[in-house]
């Protein structure tokens, strides 16, 4: 008797290459499996609800697979980080329905992205932030993003060699934000959206970085949207600055995982 | 003319092995020098207010050094932070009365320890923070603290093998706090004195631990503090949870630095 469950993970993707299992490179599918056959003594195969890039960090990912029993909830996780390595940890895990699938089932995502626009850099966050020489006009790129609110054709947004059914997506709330009152520091921008074509979010902040930097108008969002053409955005930011903060399914209110 | 500078400086301490400068070993000291060296042209001696240990962390380390010319302290701020690895920055260049020195002028620092006590730990502090299992009470601590404000003896929270003319330190503040309302999670100790022995944040801090875990009553830290024992204390807590927050020098009023 399969049961199905689901596992939220948090982790700090600088020393992995990625969710997805390659041989030879360290990643968060084959340390998260290595672990579940440890702790099982199976060979179980998981599914994330999309595979983070390298570099890319998560607080809220979350990843499905099947068992041949029934455990509790609480052990499996106690038990799976015991076993994980401390940049990857076990937020929660529960039964989920027969059948449940984390890509395939998932109907909308958060991500953030940090971005530190002080003068320096802040050596604590040179991992976990993109560090933009320039001061950037938060509100301005706030302004310049909502031009991307509701169902639109996506594609400016997508690095090539990636074929999708649809290009459509529907962004339902983009914020950015500076985190102080001071004129340079940190930036959060968070997108949530039903789905994310592939670089999505990070050539959004790309592009918004042109925006806040002055080095484009306002009105500039609206036209690389409507263009339709992947050379008219901005460049693809970092990894380091991506988090995808959580995960919602069907039937579900989302739950907002905090950072 | 020697001209006298003071350096203000934050840095993440993980990948170094400490302030001060030792063949084949990454060192703050080491790289700021050698960061002077290519930007004046000269081989620069700087003086630290304290050795910061391996895998201690600086918001608002001082250093002092001489110069054979006189530098507009922005020049020589951007050019530093320019040849610096980012890791290490400064946050402040200033010219300072003839005979400054950053260690013997020092009348009085400050010092946070972050604990995460968090029931996983989280991925993203686990190089800025101590990750203790048992969740601690943060109040106990603070009220167990308190005993050791004013001028003591504080030979109990020294490590052995650093002689000094006195062991005698005046605890200013010492505030145990905990960010959220959350049960578990971060927790910041801070301890601002005229001095410190080596090692005794830490030690303090394990001491506190003890406490907070419930193994040892309030009462115990005044105990401590009366055995001039360093045996009687609790474990010196690990470094990577303890950040140099500012240094005070005469005539001068205190300048919080931002974390």
């Amino acid at each position: 008797m399969a049961v199905t469950f689901r596992l939220t993970l948090a982790y700090d993707g600088t020393d992995f290459a990625g969710w997805q299992e390659q041989p030879g490179q360290r990643t968060i599918q084959g340390v998260v499996e290595a672990a579940l056959r440890r702790v099982t003594g199976q060979i179980v195969r998981t599914s994330a609800s999309g595979r983070t890039d390298s570099g890319v960090h998560a607080l809220g990912q979350v990843a499905s697979f099947n068992l041949d029993e029934r455990w509790t909830p609480e052990v499996l996780e106690r038990a799976l980080n015991s076993e994980l390595p401390h940049d990857v940890r076990v937020r929660d895990v529960r039964e989920a329905p027969a059948g449940f699938h984390a890509r395939r089932d998932a109907i909308a995502k958060r991500y953030r992205y940090v971005l530190d626009d002080s003068r320096w850099g802040d050596p604590f966050r040179r991992r976990y932030a993109w560090h933009v020489r320039q001061p950037l006009d938060a509100q301005q790129m706030h302004v310049a993003a909502q031009a991307w609110l509701g169902s639109h054709d996506c594609r400016s947004f997508q690095t090539q060699g990636s074929p999708r059914l649809t290009t459509v997506r529907t962004l339902r709330e983009i914020v950015v934000e500076r985190l102080s009152n001071d004129a340079r520091g940190i930036i959060h921008v968070e997108i949530e959206a039903d789905g994310f074509l592939y670089n999505m979010a990070r050539a959004m902040v790309g592009t918004l970085v042109e925006i806040g930097r002055g080095v484009r108008p306002v009105a500039w969002a609206a036209d690389v949207l409507a263009a339709c053409d992947r050379r008219q955005a901005g460049m693809t930011a970092p990894a380091h600055g991506l988090y995808l903060l959580w995960v919602r399914y069907r039937d579900e209110v989302a739950e907002a995982q905090s950072g």
